[in-house]
């Protein structure tokens, strides 16, 4: 599928604006509940290099805490570009070495897929933020763009939690193209994105469509609410909608509080709606 | 404090009316799905106990998934009540041992307070859960209860996560009521809530009041939405009204989804709004 190059330009934005508002945005949300200090992993992708370069033009680089937490298999090259971009930056980068429990647990679970050793993983990095969010008192900041959370292309209660995400309403070309503009290092913005669960891996192969092509996709499916026979006419392929429309589909539940079964007249996830902060 | 009788009468419940309702809602959230199988940790403690009783009666005890995960150093009286209630519905009882994982991790934070220890292994049993989840093709069973999520009395992303809650819209006290109804062993029904995480440790000498206490309150600050003065009224006291409210307020953070700042038309937690089973 050929992306017409005026779609792919839909998807630009203002970059120093989106980096304001961020910005501006990361210190509201933190600053509102007594925090100064933020906590993220740092895994040697791009997502969590921008928010780290977000982070610190927020709090300062001496405010914010990265952490590489490897396993043993993880490629070299993805704590190399970690330690790459904290130097960059200035800021402390923690070094947690996941491999002694994750083997600790699969020593008894050793039929595991690699799918299930990849959420298990993902899971222990969240469980070490938060860990170090309360020594550090600081708050963990999420790393998941747009085009995972629509496409569900996350750990439900791993990476996908958080409790602030800056990048959350970036599609991963956006989050390319603010990179480049804040100047994380080219190797890290050119690299094929992975989630390095094993030797090869890239999502783009593994999703089977390009990251071009399906935020260039959610722009009209998604913010201009456009419909199946529209997007056709803008040269988008009938499968290719359907698959990504599948995915968004049965991720749904990736995107929500866990379901509360209703008894009384005021249940907590239904009837009791305050906002995060709540305290007037 | 002393309370009007008259309060914990508005606490009970038609028991056999609820259960009817919590199992058809188990179903339903399960088998829409397409699930036909349930999981949940099994600590021993009530909660946990009520959930399996309904589970099972949701679904027959051959889907039912029971879990019991304890620390080396949880009291041997859990791992006990956790058989007992396992034997008497005839559930499986898998038997997970976090002990390896959390002293590989510990090994390395030995300076971790009792508090990061009791939220680092409420993360890991998650994490266990919806690992054997995947394995299993089994949905997970939150066992948390009203007053806990009102409280904020559980740890973010452990314990308060998971697909579907079935007790989530019942009281402590209430919990109580039904598991007698349902035939719970009286040992786990009569004994004093905890959290295990040390000798002697109990909710209602950590929290500083009795769940009978907060309960008729919440009924009538939560439920019935009673302004203060009236609460003073009906003979609570002002200083445990303020407390609770505090509590209330600090950890309504752990009710809500991470926060994504917005920046687009279409923002995944603010204006992306479908069913958690979103299909049609």
């Amino acid at each position: 599928m050929k992306l017409d190059p005026k779609l792919l330009a839909d998807l630009e934005i203002h970059a120093e604006a989106a980096v304001d508002l961020l910005t501006r945005g990361l210190r509201r949300e933190v600053e509102r509940v007594g925090f100064s200090r933020a906590i993220l992993g740092l895994s040697g992708g791009l997502d969590s290099a921008l928010t780290a370069y977000l982070a610190v033009r927020a709090f300062g680089a001496d405010n914010v805490l990265c952490v590489a937490m490897p396993y043993r298999e993880s490629h070299p090259d993805s704590l190399a570009h970690a330690r790459l971009v904290a130097e960059a930056l200035g800021v402390e980068l923690r070094l947690e070495d996941i491999s002694p429990q994750i083997d600790a647990y699969f020593a008894t679970h050793s039929d595991a897929s690699p799918g299930r050793r990849g959420n298990k993983m993902a899971r222990e990095r969240m469980t070490i933020l938060y860990d170090l969010s309360a020594s550090e008192h600081s708050m963990v900041l999420g790393t998941s763009n747009k085009t995972e959370l629509l496409l569900g292309y996350s750990t439900l209660w791993g990476d996908s939690a958080s409790a602030v995400n800056p990048i959350g309403d970036l599609y991963k070309t956006q989050v390319r193209q603010i990179s480049r503009h804040l100047g994380v290092p080219s190797v890290v913005v050119d690299k094929a994105p992975s989630a390095d669960l094993w030797e090869g891996q890239t999502d783009e192969g593994e999703l089977g469509f390009t990251y071009e092509q399906v935020d260039a996709l959610f722009v009209h499916l998604v913010d201009r609410r456009q419909r199946r026979v529209r997007l056709l006419e803008l040269g988008f392929d009938g499968d290719f909608v359907d698959e990504v429309v599948r995915r968004m589909r049965a991720n749904q539940y990736k995107r929500k509080l866990p379901v509360i079964l209703k008894l009384s007249g005021r249940t907590v996830d239904k009837d009791f709606l305050y906002p995060r902060d709540w305290t007037g």
